[in-house]
């Protein structure tokens, strides 16, 4: 059975949705970064880069949000979580994903994760200060350019739509009034209603 | 045909190889990243990021490297330039081209493009400090747990070679010596004979 390694709060949960959304049983490991479990010797191994979601199959691990949503949709065919025979609309779902994870992630991170670029606590301040004006920046360009409606790529819901609900949750920590959105609002509110959503939500 | 817009420098360097590789014909477009033309209102169009690289089809515009990558590769099977009939194995291909473009590129942005993540200069500065930190914590984990060798996936030679060949060749400027990580040195060597990547630098 796949084991899916998780923490709650962190991006790994649009992984974790799209597992409820394909069907499949897993296992659920949750690491808790308060101590660190992360960084530990036994995860280091299972993932070297001591971060979440890691998904452990009979085969190995595979690692990064868009890497694993894209292996979900690829392994559970008949879930119709991507559109597996197109290469061209599977690229642009790519691209999505893969702007969440290199940019819109990223920006978000600078407020929580600054030790990564930077040691002087000025600098992490300033990085931290800076997160709203990068965040809506980004979610300016989803909104009118990228999020097709009612879902990520249109009338077809793929393994984008949890990965950008998930990063839509943090807008209002980050002090970014979700309201400027109305597309990406409207998307949030129907993901968080659909059942798969609610049953990786719970604990 | 296929356009795919370009800057030489940039990391499109690794979907131009890719291209090459595929054997697959294209029209270059070059953006003069010193004038700005990337956030040009033409360029904007093409793709609203104001980033490189972009590859336009007949159907649209795919961005970022991993799904031009993982497209290139999809759109050309006879080039076999990635594992497509195995999902497991595609994903971890996938997973090793989204660590490099969410943290090992992220990490050498830190030392070129600070101002999209800060304003202030000092801080600027102590991002830019830390490069060679970070680029050589993340080329560690490449040389030790991600590189199989000889090629990135093994003896498969895929669309995840070019891209790591493009940010090996970063870290003479990061400072840091490729001669610590062998594994990634000897697969650099090996990319830059290959008859496809002389053909993309030669311009």
């Amino acid at each position: 059975m796949l084991k899916f390694y998780y923490s709650p709060g962190s991006c790994a949960i649009a992984s974790r949705i799209a597992l409820e959304e394909a069907g499949t049983p897993y296992e659920l490991v949750t690491l808790d970064f308060a101590t660190n479990q992360q960084r530990s010797p036994e995860y280091l191994k299972i993932n070297p880069k001591g971060r979440v979601p890691a998904l452990a199959t009979e085969r190995g691990v595979i690692t990064e949000n868009p890497a694993i949503l894209s292996y979900i949709a690829q392994s559970n065919p008949a879930a119709k979580l991507a559109p597996l025979d197109d290469p061209f609309a599977f690229g642009q779902m790519q691209a999505f994903n893969n702007y969440l994870a290199s940019t819109v992630h990223v920006a978000h991170a600078h407020g929580r994760r600054g030790t990564r670029w930077a040691d002087d606590a000025n600098a992490i301040a300033e990085m931290k200060r800076k997160v709203p004006e990068t965040m809506a920046a980004c979610f300016e360009i989803i909104e009118h350019d990228m999020l097709a409606g009612p879902w990520v790529m249109g009338n077809m819901y793929t393994v984008a739509d949890p990965y950008l609900f998930t990063l839509s949750s943090w807008l209002e920590s980050d002090q970014v009034d979700i309201t400027r959105f109305p597309k990406v609002q409207d998307h949030f509110r129907r993901m968080a209603e659909r059942p798969a959503v609610k049953r990786a939500l719970q604990d």
